[in-house]
């Protein structure tokens, strides 16, 4: 029929399965060929499986694919050799991919994107720490409901109100950013020489993690340096006009009051970082908010823009 | 009638303003028998000045009381000999009153009581920087809509949404953190010898500001030694037996995901501050949720707990 | 140790159970001394087992007990001799009790009590149909999640939403009010010959439900007369003097944007229906908007307080 | 440069402003090319005097036009002869322009649509109306913050609660829903023979207006006759094939909980209305739940669905 290459979710009607669901419905070089859920599921049309979440309609030619049994253990290995991604941050830790036995063996391979609260964070850390060296960090997440799935968060829990805790959220954040702010030595990754602090919040928003973010740089840089570090940041799925890529990876908001997430999580279809408030820190250098919406550049988007440089890459073809 | 003292609200219709006449309803010392606020108020009986907004029912005596125009040029002066106080913290700097002008006068005197974002930190803080010494804090809030009055933020601006931003909270929180902890010399306080940078954010919340702290002591200490300190904390205002005064000034929670608003911030009728969450940090020494009542611990039982202590004090009779 | 009446509670680590916990802390003539629930709680501690989610203190001796397994088969028949009360308004068709068998062969019986949104509403309208006559009702209602209990309504679905559905809500309320305003023949109730149209919606309000009524006449009123029958209800528990019961069963509210669930859903320490906005309706005759607390006066005190009814009537010493 | 009709906003800095300005800045026909505001605005860059509200940035074009001052005394006239107008139900009443003095003066012309709450009824009232004969309506809303402009409802009024009074609101609801479905009789419009029952609430949602409607019918109709008339419903913006006509004026939903103002208010890009829960009343014929996007169908989109037709229909060019 077409050229596409065909595409697989597992998890299909989860928050996340869901946006992928919306984001490839018109993607250029994808096609979701086949869905998988837990065995609750497995059987159903899609249309019937999933209680459809988001705004825009379920499109009716998933609305009437079989969703498939999902095999969870066999997708979710813990393997030292899988790259965690970010395009625009460590495009060439996909190299790992060639040092992975099913690659060797028969083509296939496993790559992953990180946690939604670490991929806002370090699209923002990423321009700095190239320019500037970062030594440390602090970051406060105030994260959406949707992060946690669905049914997810019991209302009796959010409404008007705040939990101080998302499980093992912390502990990600901290191993994770500085793997993705890492270098490639051979087949392994060193992790970015920095220390990072994170204290993680569920608030009574939607869609949207919202962080307060301070910094400790190793070369002093005034404001201006910062914000141009941001604006100026270009990277591989940019160069490579890749389709899910935004314009700009990194928004700087002057507003005094931005970001905020419902004003600014669709920035860049929902794949930009937005950041705003950079000010003086009196304990470290600098501090700052960044936003980033959680469901689009943390999950769903942020893996498809991971198959994208993969397809750029010659890894999927 | 009866002996109780004599009491004067300004800004009687705001939202503290009527914090104030509800937590002084029932007050075994203090009567209200002045209501002040500004002028499209003044003349009108107090029932209908007021858009009562608590959920328990606006006294009827106060209802028809009369409201009178403030003249706050006269009630805010900014000078260097007004005490800044938290009855647990520093009760002793009251003794500033001495060297007010006023006072020398004809024995009237001016006391403040901190911001609401923090007097909950800052009790928090005390136990800890006396028993170790605490050289630097990070803090990132979470506050209510009614730290901002009535009608205060827009619904628009709210709902679903994080706010990063709160003219001036910042730059409040920072400076009267060090002169809440400092101490006494002569006729001037001296600001604690310690660094705070605060994050402030607004969200939807109706009561209670969750704020998120890292800390760095002086004096090496185990997560019991600070649990413990927060435990035994009894000052001041619990020595007095003052009506106001929270049987515990600070209260320690052991479930993981608290302290929350919703659930926490009336404990000790709104006066103790409740922190959760106590755990390393990998840059300060330890991390940890606090918890308080902004309106209540924040403001108006604030400033009741200080005329209480003043009143033991000896400075009012 | 005391003469009070011991009382059981199943489900009790629902959210109802646990108003049943707090409502019952301080009770004069009963005293919780078994806790039942699912298997999953059953012989743990209360205070592992349950979340507990209200603002006061779980206390420590509840706290402590253990829980049983519930045998929710043997407590949930459906018999016709069952008797639904709401003492204010039907508290003689407790009678029906001396029909059980079980009360027959050892003194059991069971009572039950109507759904949350059925309460309110036939509190607001018992003293109209007992003046005028009812025919005819119309009732949109703008319920509370806690009315779905714990987890209940997922924050996905509700945040910044409603939700116009409630499972069996509509034909409940349509049921259960002509059958509470309905009277006693013989062993049998005659439901009262009224028609109500309920429409069920869930809104993102933590306590209180909030319905707009439109209702028609059999005697024509003025809405002087309607005011006064609301107030001048007084009925069995407050003449009893019942511990539970509220001095004023239902309040008029004049302020023409009353009653709201954030302001009004404690009034009368929960129990009391808040009623305003009396108004002509051009199709019926009168619409009104009635609020009331959905687990207290909807729920856990609703059962309390037909409890203290039956011992007064002597079904309980 | 172009040959796009120039048109000009009043209350440009507004809620409802902004939404015009969103959606026509890529319209076909039209062009903003005046924008007027109070006088606090008047004299500034657009993207100074607004604070803008929108998840879609403030177009650049727009951000540096000058706002000049608004004279809302000429333009608010309140005149017999101003159609009041929704494109698909009552097309023909723009005939009325003919009548008004100005424009047998000058050409110049007024039209107006209904208040927001109104039109998401009335577009599902027109094809019931039309095929059946409606007799009487009851309808209970729960509308959205957003109608109420910037700043509007204070979220301290909002946040977890329901005001049961929107002035006004349901007077307009009344006479614009006869009049809408009323007919031309020369120079003036016969309103429809109907009454309309209206419980107007505020709901703590961002935008989209829910109600629960029931309505009685002149001749029988069993429920696929109103599923079909409501599926057939297209008019002549549809027939016109107008620039912001939804294909669907009204989309029928047949989820038992939909629809949802957070997920239905986009459909048809928020000209639809989306109705559900069809089912019958017991006391008049049918019941169910309409919604509506209420500042674009409900405001901004049906203005700008006006100035088409009134374009088709040759009055403007």
């Amino acid at each position: 029929m077409n050229n596409k290459i065909s595409v697989g979710i597992i998890g299909a009607t989860g928050t996340v399965g869901q946006r992928f669901i919306q984001l490839l419905e018109a993607h250029p070089w994808f096609e979701v060929t086949w869905l998988a859920a837990s065995d609750r599921s497995a059987g159903k049309a899609y249309g019937e499986a999933a209680k459809w979440n988001l705004s825009t309609p379920l499109p009716s030619r998933i609305a009437s694919m079989k969703v498939s049994p999902a095999k969870p253990d066999s997708a979710t290995p813990k393997l030292e050799d899988v790259p965690l991604v970010i395009p625009e941050v460590n495009g060439d830790h996909t190299q790992l991919i060639k040092t992975q036995k099913w690659y060797k063996d028969k083509g296939g391979f496993m790559v992953t994107n990180p946690n939604c609260s670490t991929i806002g964070l370090v699209l923002a850390l990423a321009p700095l720490h190239h320019g500037f060296g970062i030594s440390k960090i602090f970051v406060a997440t105030m994260q959406a409901i949707s992060g946690a799935g669905y049914p997810g968060v019991p209302s009796m829990d959010i409404l008007g109100n705040v939990v101080p805790y998302i499980a093992n959220e912390e502990e990600k954040m901290e191993a994770e950013s500085r793997k993705l702010l890492g270098s490639l030595n051979g087949a392994s990754v060193v992790p970015a020489d920095l220390a990072l602090s994170a204290h993680c919040n569920r608030v009574a928003v939607e869609d949207g993690h919202t962080e307060s973010v301070s910094l400790k740089l190793r070369k002093p840089a005034q404001a201006e340096d910062l914000i141009a570090a941001w604006k100026q940041f270009r990277c591989l799925p940019q160069k490579l006009n890749l389709p899910s890529a935004p314009e700009e990876p990194v928004i700087y908001e002057t507003a005094p009051d931005r970001p905020q997430p419902r004003l600014d999580r669709d920035r860049g279809r929902g794949m930009s970082a937005v950041v705003g408030r950079l000010r003086p820190c009196n304990i470290f250098d600098w501090k700052f908010t960044v936003l980033s919406h959680n469901t689009i550049r943390g999950a769903a988007g942020a893996a498809i823009l991971n198959a994208e440089l993969l397809k750029a890459q010659g890894y999927i073809s």
